[in-house]
């Protein structure tokens, strides 16, 4: 594997995967569209977990484990939710393997072992879990049930591509139950905001918050709220989707809790969840042609400290300097690595952190140790600076804010300078085709008119913002009366 | 469901599947094996996570993710682990469904949708990421490779019990990589210790290590280190093992590093592994007839606090007194609840907590109020105290680090009394069928005769101490030369 990488100009895709691999953030594995998440990769979803799920606990969920398997019968029973997955199941049909007596050495699946009913494993949980709350859920003092779940899910994609599109792919899934139907809308939305939240506090990455088309709908879903950020190349990323499911999952398994005037009425219901696809948008958002750029708030390194050094006594006068700062620095909750392998020159080392996106690289070498100074370069702007060894923990801390606040500044200033208002067809193919980012355009709010738009152009309406410029106008392709504006772009 | 417990001493099993119900840890799904891990078992699961996962990373080990499927051809590559796992192998042989042309609303497997070559959902993860470590592999300067993962696995088990054995479990699998057999066999030793370590210093649970016989070895290892510990009824439980593989499965999947000497040479591999089990452990270790009782550090609650009040004037002086405690308490890390519904009486909320094994429960009534003290039990002994509202938090935090030590002191008692040599068959059988525990006995060191005990007595050998008396003796069944004493048991 060459050591450079693809410019973004030439080949956006090519440079996407190239830093997935150069990065060690993951790879493809021996299982059709399965992916191996490296270490490196694993401590940002590890991050990315440990937010959420406080965000998560502070708004009053916990979390549990419901089983991977979903048996069909189940799984069928609420018809549109299973209708919209079937085509992307992966099903167990047997449970032991034998000597494949045509074959030694080798297994076959052993026919005698033929389940009885087949297991869909879970391409998203709400039939084995609405299933489970009909045992959980009797009266409105059980109520909201207010649950949460990592685990991996299977969709059997056709296309993949790492972190954005996988046949297993690493998960959250909230599913909650309430007495009302504003309280179950209340939860979905208040999952929105916490999406939007983490996205732009924490990944850096400012997005859209809207609610999907009909026909853009979670299936099995009443209304998909979802957050919506724009990629480098202008594509939109469906980030994180939150669902009213009203009480189609509660009819379907027969869910109901007794009031407390003593009725018996059936739940309301969301579902929200966000996946490893946001470990793709974290990257597409801030990276550049020298390699992946981490917000600090997500960086497994934040700071890494390269020593410049001729010989092992220069080596251990820098690394006594250096093991005052790194405690400092530790105490302060800041992850920072020494790198003093022999086995690589600096101009690797510098070459590696920049790859994979330290947001901060501190060099000291000898003449630093004589004048009490040291180099700090950030990896956002790629600017260095000489600072006084006495200044270092402040402006450490000060810099990790810095770039925490660069980074956003300039995702939201591409972001908003990529959603356009467009009045025409021509303005609208113009941009979705050359310009890239969002289209601002009036629908007549048909499914026809949606699909023929994407038919021409392969854009999508990717939300109706929550906070839409409601005046009305003409639709951008029949000339039909429209309420509202709402957001077309291509799509990940 | 009664609210009352069955006695350990009536009917043990029961008594155990009871408490994990009625404590509200899990229950049982619709999927054959497969258990439901409810919101306050997982809290348990993960405080057992968090203190694992740091262990591990101060060893210097990564977590990372590889794919949930095994392909057929890989999974049947290192021809003994695949022999041992084979007749419990859950297998995907189809990735669609599709509507039932002959049931109207139903799904069926799509028959053109088969997969030209099966996949294993892991029992455990040796062979994809052996497979994956083949191209990560290339130098001494990549090795050792110290990667965990956190994960769920399938064995389809014919008799499950809730936690101890069910068809999906949660757990955590070490693979390590090593230059040498030395570091191999140390990593594997290490992370015994680990386990050990966290076996008694978190769960309270006194264990014996040693080293599994032949017969009880993992599939696919040349050494299978273990701990072991003593439920409440005499029988033993395989607690965590760890597996010196040597280069079974480097030689398999062809992974060579070059050395130093620029020699192509086989790397040596350890394996280690943890589960949800270990919550069965916990509750078979220290509950009573009265329900769970958790160590203060695995916890989910530690100190519940409960008013006892007469409207809500009274509430709301006491609540006032007790913002003060909790905040206290919380800034000293403490796990506090102060439950204060009013839809509950305090006696159905003492028994709740009771049965939920929270360690310290607190109530505080208006006469506290004025007298200045609260009433303070805690669940290991049931006993209760009168304190002056002054030394709560001393108190508190005292008798937290008293209940663990209790609770350990306890266990490792009935444990220590629990281990018996025997010197006759007699012996032996008398000790296996009545007393319980551990049998020390001479064992001539043949499968044959180890088969033959187990046939007799059911007994099987749970280890062969590490710091065995090594005296040498003659075997309990056949009276020929035997080097030590192992250990048999009744075992889970």
């Amino acid at each position: 594997m060459s050591k450079k990488l693809t410019k973004r100009s030439e080949d956006y895709s090519k440079w996407y995967n190239e830093i997935i691999l150069k990065a060690d953030l993951a790879e493809n594995s021996a299982v059709r569209g399965c992916m191996v998440i490296k270490p490196y990769g694993f401590a940002i979803w590890e991050k990315m977990q440990a937010e959420l799920d406080r965000m998560f606990k502070e708004t009053g969920h916990q979390n549990a484990y419901f089983p991977l398997f979903v048996p069909k019968s189940l799984f069928e029973a609420e018809e549109k939710n299973a209708e919209g997955f079937a085509k992307e199941c992966a099903v167990v049909t047997h449970y032991r393997l034998q000597n494949d007596p045509t074959n030694e050495g080798k297994l076959r699946v052993d026919p005698e072992a033929k389940l009885e009913e087949e297991l869909i494993v879970r391409p998203t949980s709400e039939a084995i879990i609405w299933n489970t709350y009909k045992g959980w859920i009797q009266s409105y003092r059980d109520l909201p049930l207010l649950i949460n779940q990592w685990a991996n899910v299977v969709r059997w994609e056709m296309r993949t591509r790492l972190f954005l599109r996988t046949s297993e792919f690493l998960w959250q899934e909230g599913h909650t139950a309430h007495t009302t139907k504003n309280e179950a809308l209340l939860e979905a939305k208040q999952m929105q905001d916490i999406y939007a939240e983490f996205a732009e506090k924490f990944m850096a990455m400012p997005v859209v918050k809207g609610f999907k088309s009909e026909s853009e709908r979670f299936a099995g879903a009443e209304e998909t709220y979802t957050i919506e950020a724009l990629m480098q190349d202008g594509k939109a990323l469906q980030a994180g989707t939150s669902h009213f499911l009203g009480q189609n999952f509660a009819k379907a398994f027969d869910v109901k809790y007794t009031s407390k005037e003593g009725s018996q009425e059936f739940v309301w219901a969301t579902s929200w969840g966000v996946s490893t696809r946001l470990i793709g948008g974290l990257i597409m958002t801030h990276s550049d042609d020298f390699g992946l750029v981490l917000p600090p708030k997500l960086a497994p390194i934040q700071v890494v400290i390269v020593p410049i050094y001729k010989g092992e006594e220069q080596l251990a006068v820098i690394s006594n300097k250096v093991s005052g700062i790194l405690k400092s620095l530790r105490s302060k909750g800041i992850s920072v690595k020494f790198d003093d392998r022999d086995t690589f020159r600096p101009g690797a080392k510098f070459a590696e952190y920049e790859l994979k996106g330290v947001p901060i690289r501190i060099a000291i070498g000898s003449r630093d140790i004589e004048n009490n100074t040291l180099e700090i370069a950030r990896r956002d702007t790629l600017e260095k600076q000489t600072v006084s060894q006495d200044d270092v923990i402040d402006c450490i801390e000060n810099l990790l804010e810095e770039i925490q606040d660069n980074l956003f500044n300039k995702a939201i200033s591409f972001r908003n300078n990529h959603i356009t208002e467009v009045n025409s067809f021509e303005e609208f193919k113009e941009v979705i085709d050359h310009k890239g980012g969002f289209a601002s355009a009036h629908w007549d709010g048909t499914i026809e008119t949606e699909n023929k738009i994407k038919e021409l152009t392969k854009a999508t309406i990717r939300c109706i913002p929550g906070n839409a410029n409601e005046k009305p106008g003409f639709c951008v392709l029949t000339g039909k009366e429209s309420d509202r504006r709402v957001l077309f772009a291509k799509a990940y």
